[in-house]
């Protein structure tokens, strides 16, 4: 049929012959394929086999992305560069890992620079023997390594109103997972001894915020660890290095990062951001402290807000649930505005405080619909709609409740395939 | 006590107040607390606390390690750097995955610059409907997510006869463990339609080598991956980008990167990577082909070649143990050259063709020991001594078998605390 082995190559591989397989336009959010403007790319050779790659790097060093991968974080614009955050983009994820660069921030002094040489621990109040830990005490002490999300309680805040923003990286991007390595603060309680009626700890940060927060000590021996790793290498300076506390399940203000100071007390400390911040008011006009634990949740990540599908056929809905509870117990996923469900696929064994992916076939006829997805966790506990949620912390306004928005997020997809924020 | 909190704090603070606790002196392999030479550094305060830190950056971008961390791969002094590997810094990671930018690297023709709007896969051969896949063709369909090593089968080659490098990347970094997301081979199978007499897959890459290898259509169908998810991202260009075929368990040159061709075949197609290389000469003179699964290993990583403990008293041994036959059924530890064996703690739950951690609490009396670690895996396989291994495969002059090295390692301990490559 051809005359030599490399004319029949030369035919397969001759662009633009795509036997039975149609392609997705995956809209302005996915950058794959396009080279960023303005930046300088190696010549893209037609065929790679002609030419000589690239030399392994004569010191090996630390490698970095292609060229053509340039989903970043977004910023949101706040008026103060160092009082901000930014955004991880969940669309542009695969399987159930956040990339240490795309992790989420959220700071309020901006970021600290620290010497791990010159930086400690202290941990005192009521124990025997308070102690300063260097780097190298924490490090040679048994380790743990456990793979939990890390969730800001204002994640879509801006949304329980009206859709607001456009994008899931916009309206769940203060969300990411990883795998944390680090010694269980029990391990160091340990190390100095409990006083008998000790029931709290303050965490101290070394940034300019000198972010503090009081934690029930029952939370500290059950799961705390103060975290140096982050997926296989020191935690980044953006999430804290070189130490952070990790609560799973926790609310992410509570996960103190640069961490310099464990105080140990029979009562909280009421901090200003335990007080003045971080507080839910409720319908009843008063306010709920201490709203620690992440509710269950949910979001389809495809398709989602502002991309495009290129018309009716078959795709693979997709999307993150997660619990502060527990385990994730099932994914359900509506194609019509949460009149039925449907279960959804997990991707993996749910681990406890920790995202799980979902996945769901789907068959779309080119009619206008609202996609859901809704989380159960091992609890029993339901994720609830904006109603529901609405109605149980009370209308107060512009700014709602604030914090802990947790309900269902309806993606429309029009008769043309534009996909929107919407509330339905 | 004090006069203010202020007061307090700034003692608790002060730089060299270390209350009770012992440093490690790690040794040149782990730069932690050394800045690289010549690097531009940001200016370190005394107190974070007392200066604005850096703002978020105002396109949130792809974050980076800190200026303090600076462990990289190192390159193998090959003559030619496209035909070149590189080593994984395993001492200097945490937990049980391998940060993408510290994969090993084994490359024959460089490292090709592919452009995934124009690469594709061609599936072709004894199939019913031959298929090129483009890069929205993979992505769109149903995908699974696990995490497993690769290991280069000529990982630590040139220890069979004398301890001849020194550090635990120079004899076991091409090593590395991911989590990969892509699409199962028999997903795509299903697409094409296998013909009956189908037994094995030549894949082939798009570099400038040019690799081929032959599989089994067995392994194929069983959990053969065409991978382009590394570590929740797109895989890195030095581990294949945009696809790459991962098979688990199997030696590290059937992983094709930069995958653009499967054929399938009722015969192996006999390519010069699986005849004139990657064979291994047995006792008897001839030469096994096909030697496809990796053995189960471990080796130490703290304490390790060219480290020195700072003297007698409580280290915790660790380090990595795998199998390509299936999970690691346990780990077990000698400090005195394996006439004793102790079982490690094993700190994850094993996972298929994944590397697991291992943990040995000891305390070192300073006199001088060899320490080891020995896996055995799942299907009952015990990791052998470096005499049994040449006792079955032969004595073959300086290169002994070349390949497939996974023997038992030594570390030996002086009496001054510095550890050192031995064969015990």
């Amino acid at each position: 049929m051809y005359a030599t082995r490399n004319e029949r190559r030369r035919f397969l591989f001759a662009s633009g012959s795509t036997i039975g397989a149609a392609a997705i336009a995956a809209g302005g959010a996915r950058a794959e394929g396009k080279a960023p403007a303005g930046a300088q790319l190696f010549d893209v050779p037609d065929d790679p086999t002609k030419e000589q790659g690239r030399p392994v790097a004569a010191d090996g060093g630390y490698g970095t992305r292609s060229q053509f991968e340039t989903a970043v974080r977004v910023r949101y614009p706040t008026p103060n560069e160092n009082t901000s955050w930014s955004l991880t983009p969940l669309a542009d994820l695969v399987g159930n890992i956040t990339p240490s660069g795309l992790h989420f921030e959220r700071h309020h002094g901006g970021i600290p620079t620290i010497d791990p040489a010159r930086h400690g621990l202290v941990l005192h109040g009521m124990v025997d023997t308070p102690k300063r830990f260097s780097m190298d005490d924490i490090k040679r002490l048994p380790s743990v390594t456990r793979k939990h999300f890390i969730e800001c309680s204002g994640n879509g805040l801006t949304e329980w109103k009206k859709p607001t923003l456009k994008t899931v990286q916009q309206t769940h991007g203060l969300l990411s997972t990883s795998e944390w390595t680090g010694v269980l603060f029990s391990t160091l309680a340990r190390e100095v001894g409990l006083k008998p009626d000790s029931a709290w700890v303050l965490a101290e940060g070394a940034d300019a915020a000198v972010m503090t927060r009081s934690i029930p000590m029952e939370k500290m021996l059950k799961d705390a660890i103060i975290a140096y790793g982050q997926n296989g290498e020191a935690i980044r300076p953006e999430q804290g290095y070189p130490i952070r506390l990790l609560l799973p399940g926790y609310e992410g203000n509570t996960h103190i990062k640069w961490l310099r100071r464990l105080e140990v007390s029979d009562k909280p400390f009421m901090t200003r951001e335990e007080t003045s911040k971080y507080t839910d008011l409720m319908a009843d006009g008063r306010a709920r402290l201490f709203t620690l634990d992440m509710d269950a949740k949910s979001v389809i990540t495809f398709p989602s807000g502002d991309m495009r599908l290129p018309g009716p056929g078959s795709y693979t809905i997709t999307g993150f649930a997660w619990s502060g509870r527990g385990r994730v117990q099932s994914v359900d996923v509506s194609t019509d505005a949460g009149r039925t469900w449907y279960p959804a696929r997990l991707d993996s064994t749910p681990e406890p405080m920790c995202t799980v992916r979902f996945s769901f076939p789907w068959r779309w006829d080119g009619s206008p619909v609202v996609l859901q997805s809704r989380c159960t966790d091992e609890t029993g506990y339901v994720q609830p709609t904006r109603a529901e949620l609405i109605a149980i912390r009370g209308d107060h306004g512009p700014a709602a409740s604030v914090y802990h928005l947790n309900a269902i997020q309806s993606w429309g997809v029009s008769q043309s395939g534009g996909v929107s924020n919407v509330h339905a």
